[in-house]
């Protein structure tokens, strides 16, 4: 079965000593200090048979996510820019649906059939942050297409304890076609959800939003803070094209980034501030360092995005605001998928206008090519839509 | 100048002991344990003055609450049915909008002209509970409409720190009028959002939602929830007329009371329960004892409905569903005023529906005998609109 | 090897219609409306072999809790008291603590030698409550010494995702023999703590506590409300000896029940009321229903208690209150167990005073029938202590 | 009457425009950015009259406060190194205790002859801050001993909504005298609970607490975190006077700053992480920004130092760990002030310790010279004690 497998050289760069364990398993924490030349083909894969508790899934559609895009670019000196875990070569790909094919003999909780997605962290359940429920920080965590096989591939295994049905959002479309486009998009939503309404523990409906980047996790945050009754929400991007997806999934305010941000930002809230301000852009130094003036008391900073680096943070200006910052990362536990796909099935949670095209499995690196330029919201792949 | 009053004979019920102070001052904490033979009458009531913090209303609009009518309803022995504080006579009306026509020497916040609702709860802001920020259950609480005159009249003064502004909903309807209309909704609207999602501290974008009874303040629950991202919220209401209201404003189901009725809400649930229950029918021996079954894991009960006597609940159940009962009365602080304002102003909170019929001042006996058959969601008197 | 077990005859009530699945599977969710005549009896059971992710654990002691005793005793037609799930026979016991004595071959938490203890609740970590965190509420629990064999004999089998280690007490102790008594107290401690620390999100320290009931979870209630900051923790409870081990623990107030209870209890708070009030009598027909006037605005009722039939409670004076009510059970997940073991490690947390005496297992029949007096707080089993 | 007055001259720096409102009051957000060659000495003062709702404080001691330090303090170019809101000249002194001699006619909570602190936050009531309850963040904040005139005198007038009684607290030590003391570290020991216990949300008993800075605010945090129930309490303190308190309020372990700090720290929780961090030293880029391996999952980062200029965060390493980072500043609302004096009350919150030494109000000077070398916890003057 076919498959896009992403290779890369191990060559850690100076001064960086790979663990014992690094060297034998290949699986690193921090990709970027390691991973030279990643390329990306389509290519034969190994065909999934299912352990005990796991579950085949033919895959219908996946999502490029910024990460993989991460995980394809790299610096003046060759490195992959991903900062995070990964192990090499592997099968790419965390953002999709598709349907149960063939299930373990323990399985009891999804049928031969079933219209799924599935979660990418798989958080293990045993160590003691699982067992606190804080699965998104598990001691133990793979990652569906970046430690262990991913979905940009005709069939994937997943444990049944990831995967969430589609079913409420094929009834109400109406078409399983559709379902599964927007099954695809529910990772990415769930992430943007997770810093929002979990790891912010201050959002009341009424709250006013500003959405920093509108790359997918950007226009997730925008998506959803409209269908939880953010009553302003503004989304500062420099790409024309995600401005106008942003526009479309109904952003009230949408502008580029500019020198007097603060100041416009300060006066679309009257005054008042913003109560919750998502990181979506991965450059927080360019995005949270001068936003000061444009807090409300007791704002909630998010942040998403990902990035290299210290940023600096003027503390003072959050002390006099009561402000704080949630550092956000993952979608496990808590409901979050399920409570994403209710949205989605209810209507009220509005995300198709997020994918600009469909590309087939072995046109993904015309799609990956077409991504550096940021100006695409949601590329997606059709495997078996 | 005019207003509504409302008088009833001081007549302690047999066994009721008035304390002194309730003699003096004829204030008292059980008004159904005192007040005999209520009427209500348009009456020349005084001309209100400003005091220093305070401004005086030209009244709009002033709808009639559920209270109201229990003020002027009595039970067989003639005496009151509503349970609360009280002091008599006194002009009602407390969910009310209008425009600011004068104003005291300290008052900074509002300007004449302003297009203002304001708060029924009249916190002192300087008592233990108030200084914890819990001013619903200020020590010292007077209540507009209650035990100080009312807005149901051409006039009424309050202070300003109870005072929010409506001129974000002008100008996004376009209409002075519209907005007076609507920020007649704000109180009611108010004490279902302070029960929802102040004192209920589990909500989350795609909850599911159970609203018992869908008079106002069931039916301000109702289109809350739905702005809020609730995925699915039912009402259950007897009166026909109600349910159109609720099913105008968007709940996914509108049921009437029946036996089996938690056999049936499990199944719209997909057999996951509800995570919100909102108790808004003054009934909870009928609208919670009986409903177990249904609840989700770490389900919220929000009882909002006033009722004499005692609840029977089946707390072994609660605990196996991990669920909680959250008392609620009120509406202020917290921001809950201006959040209900701000989703009314964004277009994202529907509550026009909830509006039946206008009256004018003068015909309030007459709005307030149609209201007795309990068919109408909302009516409301026009003063100055 | 021996262990203490419990027969019953399978005698549904009158007009109770057991399911297949329950006839087949000998496993109710309400265990008095099937058991009578349980009686307890040494007997020698399997020796339990380590499944792949299990260790077997050497018993060292094991706590007689309110539930075993519930199982023990039966109403006047001769049906079990406790209400809960159950399947027998079944070796009884789930407080308590030992070493680990052989593991499965996937086991990598804890090691032969070990001293540890365990939940109880035995929690799938599959289905949506245990996928949400919500361990205690997960659709397919099994209850070590319920419905699966405990911990009243010389060795149990459980999954190592229940264990926790003792060590950080034996180095504080400097005493094998203590830790091991203290570890056996980890799970009456823990599901107090859930109840008032996790379930209850109001605890600030300096809160005036009140728990209604002196037998294992109420004493762990104090205890655990001292170690927290409560600065004023009052005891109800009717049984001399039990007041006395209240005191004990530090306690401030250590009352009988009364008549006028209310006003003495308003009185111990300054007329302030209390923040957290813990059911742990089992009775909140008596010690809820009649607590109205001396709760604190925000005030948590904390029910830990089981009880069969519907508890009426006053809904309107906790508006008034703005109180509200969790209803709670189990103790898995969120940090509970380690919490615990911190504090007993750290000597913040007095729980020894709770142990009133030992027996060997051989003599379990002397002390439940010695515990039907309700005076003793804690008796233990000692096997391999 | 006498008081510490201290006198600043109003040259602001080059390139800060202070705005016209600030030349006309010289009340000032940034104090850093105007006020030279600060200096403090005993003056007559006028003799304070209470307003309606004030009351007259007979000051019988006054804690000298970091704040008041950098207000008296300047750096190279002769700049005071407060960074904050004030106006000069004032009396200053603000943690302090006395009994009141003299009240307003509309005063009631307070009675002539009480032991009394008070707030130093004087929050409006009225601002939409201070109407949800973010009295720290009000609007129109006022703080006495830097805009309005401070308590390092005889007499003092503040409004009874600021005041907390002490009786408490003398019944229990039987102390008159030792209660003024302890009444004095209200103040400061409110500045900790606020950041650890409000402004956190995820504190439960049993948590490794870290606290950065032994001066005043961090010994505060030491003992509030020994009070409710921290189980590993860790202070990190360059001077050895310092370290010397913070062993005797019971810190399990007292550090001196080091590079490889963040590796010892890990071992002190065993490998688990500290689950709040209190940075209490002012510094931040020292504290923090090294302070990534030992955050433990779900880590609270309470932020109370007071720091100009940016801080560099690693948010990537938060994101891994799900922290979050509090920004706390102030002491009022949320039932801070009476939790403290509860706590004080209880004997359960040990502080004694903290004052090092007593100083005459003539002696005040003496006293901030000695607090430059900050190897002493509180220095406290004794008025009328």
């Amino acid at each position: 079965v076919i498959g896009i497998e992403l290779h890369a050289d191990w060559e850690p760069r100076n001064g960086y000593v790979a663990t014992g364990a690094e060297q034998l398993s290949r699986r690193v924490n921090k990709g970027s200090m390691v991973w030279r030349n990643p390329q990306i083909r389509p290519a034969v894969v190994p065909d999934p048979a299912p352990g005990e508790h796991q579950v085949v899934i033919e895959i219908a559609a996946c999502g490029i996510c910024g990460s993989d895009m991460h995980m394809y670019e790299c610096d003046a000196e060759g490195y992959m820019l991903y900062p995070g875990l990964t192990r090499f070569p592997n099968v790419i790909g965390h953002e999709f649906s598709g349907r149960v094919v063939e299930s373990g003999s323990a399985v009891r909780s999804v049928r031969l059939g079933d219209l799924v997605t599935a979660e990418e962290m798989q958080w293990c359940g045993r160590c003691r942050s699982c067992r606190r429920g804080l699965f998104n920080a598990c001691d133990n965590l793979e990652e569906l297409g970046f430690t262990v096989p991913g979905a940009m591939a005709q069939y994937v295994a997943v444990d049944e304890k990831y995967c969430w049905k589609l079913a409420d959002i094929a009834e109400r479309t109406g078409s399983e076609r559709e379902a599964l486009q927007l099954g695809a998009l529910v990772e990415p939503l769930s992430v943007a959800y997770n810093a929002v309404f979990v790891r912010n523990q201050h959002h009341q409906p009424g709250n006013y939003c500003l959405v920093q980047g509108a790359g997918p996790i950007g226009l997730a945050s925008v998506a959803l803070a409209l269908a939880a009754g953010c009553a302003l929400v503004v989304a500062v991007e420099p790409a024309v094209g995600r401005r106008r997806v942003a526009k479309e999934l109904g952003a009230h305010y949408v502008l580029e980034p500019a020198d007097d941000l603060d100041e416009n930002l300060l006066h679309l809230t009257r005054g008042q501030g913003f109560d919750i301000v998502v990181e979506a852009a991965g450059a927080p130094t360019l995005t949270l360092t001068p936003l000061e003036r444009c807090l409300s008391p007791n704002a909630a900073i998010c942040h998403i995005g990902r990035s290299n680096g210290l940023t600096p943070l003027n503390l003072e200006a959050y002390q006099r605001r009561s402000a704080q910052v949630y550092a956000a990362q993952g979608h496990a536990g808590n409901g979050i998928f399920p409570s994403v796909i209710r949205l989605l099935a209810s209507g009220q949670l509005i995300a198709g206008p997020m994918i600009n095209e469909l590309f087939s499995l072995e046109d993904a690196p015309i799609a990956f090519r077409r991504l550096r330029s940021r100006q695409d919201a949601k590329l997606m792949l059709h495997v078996n839509l």
